[in-house]
């Protein structure tokens, strides 16, 4: 009996870093976590004790198990050198991690190679080995959350370039003339969809009276609006929720609805916070395809929720290793 | 000593039927057209009268050369069945061409494999296989003309998805509340930057006396307004026909940056008569993804004009044939 082959994963986030052994099974659209864990985030001390905290946490799940990964895959929130393994740019961490050759000296600690990925690109092949794009073989995925992020797989391969960057599907621009975005531009799919576009129109019907369901629900509090807070308001009836929601699913819908002219995919998957508003938001970006892709037939256009919730991310880098090795 | 393969084109468009026989060199990034004949287009007769003409056209080059294609490669103005080589609208023919089965039937006249392929794609693939995009590995073509057509290549493979539709750029809205599209949508970059919508942009600068330069190329002739008398108009000095096209520029910019978050490719290539505006238009476009594209570096995209002017489908196709047979 031979022994089944273990990949490390690490998810690098910003509130906490996830840690995981396992092993894939790309055939039967399977993986398995053998051993995990959860490290806090922060890292205001610096990359170096971090990445000191993942190997010894690593090491650590090793010795438990028994058995060295045969390579091991790190999601990063950003840029990363995908050839040479070094961390780019990961904004959202305290010190942005630039220039660390992760792949260096996580490899060395671990006696494997270790290869880095965008968390977002790792989530999209998570879903699409695993999750709702199994079976699939051009798909996108939009991440939606604080920010939108995203991913697109095309003809059965993730889309990648040189940075990792492609699939960035949250900047597309869908207002040219639109708010400002956290990336500089104005009008991206982020700056008027995302977890804080909802809840600044959320705001806005709370202080102009429009919104008595989400004023009960939240007791007048604008800290307490949220695209959670609006679903629920919608759902009890306030109207004009209601309808910003559906403008907001809309502008979802253009973006998506400009990738199935380009790209034609049999499945769009919407995962994040925000896809938990459900059909209000599902139905509405369908009926976008439908209704603005004149130019062919996109009735195999299927339209999906993620399946895999926070774990795709730590299922992708485990695939991702594992093809990588 | 071999005999090198020969390969057929049909270039099937509304006006004229490009027809030739050639031989293609992928690895060098070459090909050779050996006989060719154009046939006035048409059909108002039906597609089986102009199938036959097409038949007839090409075993008359086959004779004069004296020898037998390996494959031949249809470019066609629309959606086909890739896979059974049956049309299913070609809008811009007077027949519309519905459910036609070429491969079959000119494959029977011809006794050689028939692959059918969407127009712009094969022009998208000529300009990546020989023209613009020799060397490349993703990239994507806007063809700026009467319509706006286009393609993309990902990752060394020309997208097509089931009817040959994917790359369909000119139909990505890049303004929500825009004018009417042929499509039947509103605001597709083909709505708001083809050679018609320019023209009615100088229209309206002619009527309302803001574009003197225009008016002294046109002799005041609204019928004599379009893309080229807009350039000519701009270049003789009138400011505001070219802001106007600084303007639709940016519109091709816009589209031209999200297929650059979505695809991060190598190469953006324009094409078609509009691309004829030269500077003004490229200008504003690599302006344009420079400013609007910030979450990750762009300085490695190139925008670039296509190589090989209307030969692109042609080439396109006898590399389609190649490779399919």
């Amino acid at each position: 009996m031979t022994t089944e082959a273990l990949y490390g994963a690490v998810d690098l986030g910003g509130s906490h870093i996830g840690l995981a052994l396992g092993s894939v099974d790309v055939e039967a659209g399977e993986y398995r976590v053998v051993a995990c864990r959860n490290l806090e985030g922060g890292g205001y001390d610096g990359w170096e004790p971090m990445l000191d905290r993942i190997a010894e946490g690593l090491l650590e799940l090793v010795r438990g198990v028994g058995q060295n990964p045969a390579a091991v895959g790190v999601g990063c929130p950003g840029w990363v050198d995908l050839e040479g393994g070094v961390t780019r740019f990961l904004p959202n961490l305290p010190s942005q991690w630039r220039d660390v050759p992760v792949a260096d000296l996580l490899g060395a600690r671990l006696e494997a190679p270790v290869y880095l990925l965008n968390d977002v690109r790792a989530a999209t092949l998570g879903e699409f080995r695993f999750g709702a794009g199994r079976g699939t073989s051009t798909m996108a995925l939009f991440a939606l959350g604080t920010g939108i992020g995203g991913g697109v797989v095309v003809d059965g391969r993730l889309r990648l370039g040189p940075l990792g960057s492609a699939g960035e599907l949250g900047h597309q621009i869908v207002d040219p003339t639109g708010p400002l975005c956290g990336c500089g531009n104005r009008g991206c799919l982020e700056a008027v969809a995302s977890g804080p576009a909802i809840a600044a129109a959320g705001v806005r019907l709370l202080r102009s009276g429009q919104a008595p369901a989400l004023f009960d629900l939240t007791g007048g509090d604008a800290g307490q609006v949220s695209a959670e807070t609006m679903g629920e308001a919608a759902t009890a009836g306030d109207e004009a929720v209601t309808k910003e929601l559906e403008r907001i699913a809309g502008l979802v819908g253009i973006a998506a609805a400009n990738i199935v002219v380009a790209l034609h995919p049999e499945l769009i998957v919407l995962g994040g916070g925000v896809a938990g508003l459900g059909d209000l938001l599902f139905d509405r970006v369908r009926r976008t395809i439908a209704e603005r892709v004149r130019v062919f037939p996109t009735d195999d256009v299927r339209v999906e929720p993620a399946a895999l919730g926070t774990d795709a991310g730590l299922a992708g880098v485990l695939v991702w290793a594992a093809s990588s090795a």
